[in-house]
């Protein structure tokens, strides 16, 4: 699929059929994660794959909003790796978060649909989350990402906003 | 372009030729950037395009790492608009960071080149951003992108690294 098209066409797909997310297409989904830039070049992104139902369902209770994440036959966590910095706690979640993007873009492109639940900077969001999947001390997570085969795909609307662009000074 | 594509071959391109960046260019990599989500929909990225020589020379200083601003045709500020939060201080980061994202892919799409010059979270960087484009209270400044016509594109190595991902557990 066209760049721009992936881009403008991404929705938020909380809904998914019962087909899997093949080995292949996850690792489209994560090689197209981790060819964001980072700061330094650091690559401080994380990823913690999760297929299994248990684990898949204490994600989905983190948060009213995590549901998805129990439905979803596979899901992502992304995490930053603090000790991964050059200076620990700069750009950890920027790191982190232009790879999800790509994830995102990724998924859209692979006719796949997926959902960015927030975990970061919630402290209960974030123990809840460490505790599902055991991350180290130094290893933040950032977001949980639910991937499928879209039960439905909305037409996005044109997201185009000319008032949230200024010109030379604010 | 393919967004597969465009995701894997994207690369931080520093140099410019003395080509324009066109409005319509412009405008599809702002679209782009409008196009990531946020949390709860928030949509609090703002951008400020610059350009003006004088300002970018300005914004190309506040950083031993910012020299391409000065010499590519534009720039795009990529703020977080505090203020436009549900709950303020919790996803500015995130969101700024998602729509800058999209925008780098969208410039490898569009055959521009882009790099991400870093600003938030760095004090003195944000204050001489702040400064040069003149931002109110409670909009935070994430990042300058200096977009251009490249002069050469590097080819892109595989960026795919298996020892970054965890399954089921870390």
């Amino acid at each position: 699929m066209d760049a721009l098209e992936a881009i403008t066409s991404r929705r938020s797909i909380r809904r998914y059929t019962d087909e899997p997310v093949t080995e292949t297409e996850l690792e489209a989904l994560l090689r197209a994660a981790m060819c964001a830039p980072s700061g330094f070049g650091q690559r401080s992104a994380r990823y913690v794959v999760v297929r299994e139902p248990d684990t898949r369902r204490m994600l989905s209770e983190v948060s009213k909003h995590a549901g998805p994440v129990a439905g979803a036959p596979v899901a992502i966590v992304v995490c930053g790796d603090t000790t991964a910095e050059r200076h620990p706690g700069t750009y950890f979640i920027h790191d982190a978060v232009a790879a999800l993007e790509n994830l995102l873009t990724a998924a859209t492109a692979l006719g796949l649909g997926a959902v960015w639940v927030g975990v970061h900077p919630w402290p209960d969001r974030m123990d809840a989350v460490r505790a599902a999947v055991g991350l180290p001390e130094g290893v933040e997570p950032i977001a949980t990402v639910a991937v499928g085969h879209p039960e439905s795909v909305p037409v996005s609307p044109d997201r185009y906003d000319e008032t949230f662009v200024h010109r030379e000074r604010w």
